[in-house]
């Protein structure tokens, strides 16, 4: 097992191995001495393979255990089933001292998450990420949240979990288009913060190979990101280049109703366009964009690296997504570029000239 | 003019006097720095009123105004309401650098507050309270919420506002009613932290003189509410002494469905009630409990010092409320009695015990 403590405001660690989850109780326990009551929030895919295992692991470490479950999918990242979850955990009686665990995928670490930033103006959470894209992404750096009809995440808050438990072996239960889906955010850091790491999965580029590594995969992703979010904990400077691929990605993911493409699938493409743009308006380094290696490890983890935007209507959804992007501030946007393979590249953008780039991908 | 700072996290000014409305756009224009757009929300009661001058002299300072006028009334301090705010905020087209101004009672503060505090993860705000209550409590302190099904203020965060402007000009056209609710939060001041100010209250025993006193009065509540809040932001501790009536008031306010008794009613009572029981309990510092000249005085300002609890209906809503507040782990929760008058005593007790003691007064 390996651990990673986060020195934020309110440190937490990462702990990363086999079998967590049946020991779920009693690292809970060390990580909420406080805690009578513990809601566990998870889905409808998530709650028939793990949510028992978990449950009766807390109910052996002493707390009292209430399961709430929501229908698995973005769908439910709105405000009904936040407003449902506050009311069901007033309902289980919980105090400013006990805690709510969120067991699954982002969406279930998002939206509990965000009901126990808020609930009782805020009380303790763990995260217990059951996804890849969850174990290296969302589950770790605080941020919470839920979707509005006017996109993904606008409403939420920045709330540390007290303690983020990733069992590896519920990778091993993930159908392959969510596992791929998690590599793009896996690759996503060797982009961004370690050429090493980025010829690492090259020579490691399938299921098969990820997984014999999967600890060591895990403890590299989220200690670049514990780096980011300790300088950055409220998401003001450095903790944008965690955003790479996703001022597009994002876009794609709307344009796509959050149902044609998975997060990561929109992620892998807006990293491809990113490095595009960025190698068409002079950012990168150096004669090579690296856009080649990049797109041969993706489609190796079968990624795509461009999504179709051939009628006006999903035209139109990315100039709208991209209108809306919260790191923006007026009609400028910040966007992630690569110096080189390896070394994230901030720049500040108008966006209509991220958009004229991103016709010129298109051939528009 | 005056001003007080408050030292919180990311620290803001009180500003109170005559005239401030009309001068709402240079003051939040100085405190605003960044923001180009500013979503006033404000409700049907206060928009007549004083809408056209705050949002004309916003922009006069070249803020973009975006107004959100939301039915007048508790019921109005919903998931709902937050919701529509959410989207309404995201149609103006705000982005993280732009801010929400919060104009009118308590109702107007908790709710654009929360949604300031949550939308894009947080963004800044102005309260702009113009009703007595919201003055000396609710607008100070960053605490902001809605209600759930299950109770008051159930749902919110700390999230400290960017300014605080106090116009006392608003308060003449206040009904003696709402000026009489915003005197319990006064008067218990004095009860809790400042013996010649309860004095002070009682030599100015109407609101003629409180009136003619304003700024002042609202100087010594507001800087009280400082020390407290500057002390312990986040209420863990010291801020409880401000709950004083509040554990018992809510639970009036609830019986009566947030209808039959405003906030300061059910707070005069509820302050009644903890004197007593406090008296009952022996934690009073001398043979005198102090209700009689803390009757006395609510009673010049006409408000009630014990409300009728009559049916079993009303008697179970309150042993509900009882149980359900916030302040309270487990089957505790920490009551605030005076010591003496002017001096705030916090003692964890049972809820069966303050439940007993409670009877004990109604003779049950």
């Amino acid at each position: 097992m390996k651990t990673i403590r986060v020195n934020t405001a309110r440190p937490y660690d990462i702990q990363i191995g086999q079998g967590l989850l049946e020991q779920a109780g009693e690292r809970c326990r060390a990580a909420l001495p406080r805690a009578g009551k513990i809601a566990v929030v998870t889905d409808s895919t998530v709650a028939p393979l793990y949510l028992e295992t978990v449950a009766d692991s807390l109910r052996a470490a002493g707390f009292q255990v209430f399961c709430q479950t929501v229908p698995a999918g973005e769908g439910s990242k709105n405000t009904a089933s936040l407003s449902a979850l506050w009311e069901s955990f007033m309902e289980f009686g919980l105090t400013r001292t006990d805690a709510v665990a969120a067991l699954g995928g982002g969406m279930v670490g998002d939206l509990a998450g965000f009901a126990a930033a808020t609930i009782l103006r805020g009380i303790d959470y763990v995260q217990i990420p059951t996804t890849l894209l969850a174990q290296v992404d969302s589950s770790v750096g605080g941020k919470v949240a839920i979707d509005l009809q006017a996109g993904k995440n606008l409403a939420g808050a920045f709330w540390q979990p007290s303690l983020v438990l990733m069992d590896t072996d519920t990778l091993r239960t993930l159908p392959d288009r969510d596992f791929s889906s998690g590599m793009a955010e896996v690759i996503k850091y060797g982009c961004i913060a370690d050429r090493a790491f980025f010829d690492f999965l090259t020579a490691h580029a399938s299921r098969e190979a990820i997984l014999a590594e999967i600890e060591s995969v895990l403890y590299t992703c989220c200690d670049i990101k514990r780096k980011v979010v300790e300088e950055d904990e409220r998401d003001t400077g450095l903790r944008m280049i965690l955003n790479f691929g996703h001022t597009v990605g994002h876009a794609y993911e709307r344009m796509g109703n959050y149902e044609t493409w998975t997060h990561g699938e929109a992620v892998a493409a807006g990293m491809c366009a990113a490095v595009q743009i960025g190698f068409g308006l002079g950012v990168s380094g150096g004669d090579d964009s690296g856009i080649q290696e990049l797109m041969d490890l993706l489609e190796a983890f079968h990624l795509p690296t461009q999504i179709p935007l051939d009628t006006s209507e999903a035209w139109n959804a990315v100039v709208e997504a991209v209108g809306l992007d919260k790191k923006g501030t007026g009609d400028e946007l910040t966007m992630i570029f690569l110096k080189r393979m390896g070394e994230a590249l901030p720049v500040k953008q108008k966006k209509d000239s991220v958009l004229e780039n991103l016709e010129a991908i298109y051939g528009r």
